[in-house]
């Protein structure tokens, strides 16, 4: 992994933090963003956002590296993301993840709150929606499923729960936490933002029909 | 049709897809955008978006040039935009259609999947909106009639339906897709743009008012 | 009135008009703005803007003068908004209004649908919202009546309602049409714009708790 | 205090203005913004907007400084805002709020109004969202509670409930202010922003779920 890929996956990051906190999906410092900067087959490294960062004003020194151990990280008196480990877990599941968006809006978090409490993840279906293709779905008839986990008060629970679904099972590239935004992931920062996107669509809408009455989603 | 025009009509594309994708209405690669190229009496020819561009940095080399013929198009390895086929369609229904645009919006997707599945098309109907005669509906008490034709998941038979039914009776310049957001053409890019948002703006206002109950559209 | 100015109000009805494109405010070439340009005391004239121009992209030719006397007009093949005879109305009974601003927003359109059509003004009242106090309304307890006029299909008609009711009483510097947006004026295009905004905000609010079922406003 | 301050000072909320202006914040000359630019110990002193400038053209001299004694201020013909009571009762309640925002939101006004009137201050409460750790609450279970003041006619009598609250018990740097937006504060811009951007965050996601019939918020 050279240097310079790293110079200019930082500047893809601030880039788009500028653009997603100005459509309203990262204000008041929330939301993390992370590159895959290990090669196939080395042990993982990524670039992610530092914890607290305002996302409109985000510059390349406040996107730090991190590997496995999260606790020796220190770079010039910043921290990584409090989220650091929900990027390792998928990272580790999905060997073609290169790319990790984080935002909080307000469709999929209150649609997040509408599924039940009583299993972890919960989970949303979207049908008829042609955007759902965005997702990889192709196939006639197809539903996408969307887990939405438990916030649990320690952020590691949540990355173990993320990480144990993700290895058990087909699944598309994105996924919720309850009262706690949208996460996605790609190859890259376009396949990742692409799926960011396309889910926040669907969410958006299944919110508007929620509330016009037809909970089916 | 001088090569000129071409690059032009190209940068036109390429403009209004950036902002298209600014205003949040082809998120996610979706949508499609085209121009007539061929002269009057001359085959189809049309400048079309490539397939899974990303809207927001579309660039003139992802406008392909597509003829009559699909499957013979090869342009430095893209694909025309899947669909493709209904663009033809209504070049074809429509002699004095010069432009093309299609994009997903929510408020349109949604208003979409309140119609009928017993019909193709269903209809949406929008009366005492002042901005009809944007459609070109000047007489007093005009109703502008929206066919929602049924998202087949071959697109060829979603292109069969629109070209029947333009062929058939008088029609507005637009229609929706079930799921599948809406779609506008015009003489010209101003008049197609015209269309797609006078037609954006009475969706939204007609899911406003289903949502409020006043399901009358 | 120095040409001068007339040529600095073009320009300044120019980049309002942008600006209230690019909010969603004047969409599919909807809405009409203009200002006053006759000294007191001089017969009426007006800067308009001409009939079907494009918002987004109006240039200062697309502006053009008008008198008291309609049919007169004619400037290198343009005519002026079809609004026209409701501008003049509000000039002819609000001696101080220097300038007025119609754009289309889809919270005002569909808040107009809700009034009854037995009246004519039918009217709506904002009470509660310390926004009122940007409509000259001060008083505690003060309540914003804003009428909302039948939007007659011959806008001669539209333009006499609105110049009877005027006349006749005290009002706020803002109107609605029913299915047909928001008008608001003001001794500036500042204070025209300020009028605007507000009715605007107070027919968010409005047509946000008209929804939840707070149906007094 | 150096001079070079106040004009750093002046810049940055020149910059705000025209930010929130741009989102729908500060419509129609609303909402108002203020430094404290005295030092600690010192008598207190601030720079506050003026009085009915057009924040999305705000200039540096539309910022004037206010101590303690409201009515010696004379700044160039120009007033300071008429709700400059309620900024020194929050410096004076909060010695560490360095800046202080009020804007105007749809959702925060529309929520606002759903409180009992019974109570001075009446109070909404947040829970479940990941986004209430942005005001400084990382307990697990923790709940947001945000007064809500009565919108008395006289100025003066808000900011004496305001203070009173504020001096009485411990509260998250917000409030709203019934059919009159939100207000919040912290030791510097960024952090003041912060807090803003989370509590309209909030209060979009409580205005949506209470629409839905959640009215728990």
């Amino acid at each position: 992994m050279h240097v310079n890929f790293q110079d200019d996956a930082a500047k893809l990051l601030v880039n788009i933090s500028h653009e997603f906190y100005r459509r309203g999906w990262m204000v008041g410092t929330s939301g993390n963003l992370s590159f895959r900067i290990n090669d196939p087959g080395e042990s993982l490294r990524m670039l992610i956002t530092a914890s607290g960062a305002d996302k409109g004003s985000l510059t390349p020194d406040e996107i730090l590296i991190c590997g496995e151990d999260y606790d020796s990280i220190s770079w010039q008196g910043k921290r990584p993301s409090a989220e650091t480990s929900i990027h390792r877990s998928i990272y580790r599941s999905v060997p073609n993840a290169g790319c990790i968006l984080h935002v909080h809006t307000v469709a999929s978090t209150c649609l997040s709150l509408t599924t039940t409490t009583e299993s972890n993840p919960a989970f949303l279906q979207f049908a008829e929606y042609e955007m759902i293709k965005g997702l990889g779905l192709w196939d006639p008839g197809a539903i996408a499923t969307v887990p939405v986990f438990t916030n649990w008060p320690a952020v590691a629970n949540i990355a173990r729960d993320v990480e144990l679904y993700l290895e058990a099972q087909q699944h598309i590239p994105a996924f919720l936490i309850r009262g706690h935004g949208l996460t996605a992931w790609g190859h890259d920062l376009s396949s990742a933002r692409k799926h960011l996107e396309v889910l926040e669509f669907l969410c958006a809408c299944a919110w508007e029909n929620y509330r016009a009455g037809q909970r089916g989603g």
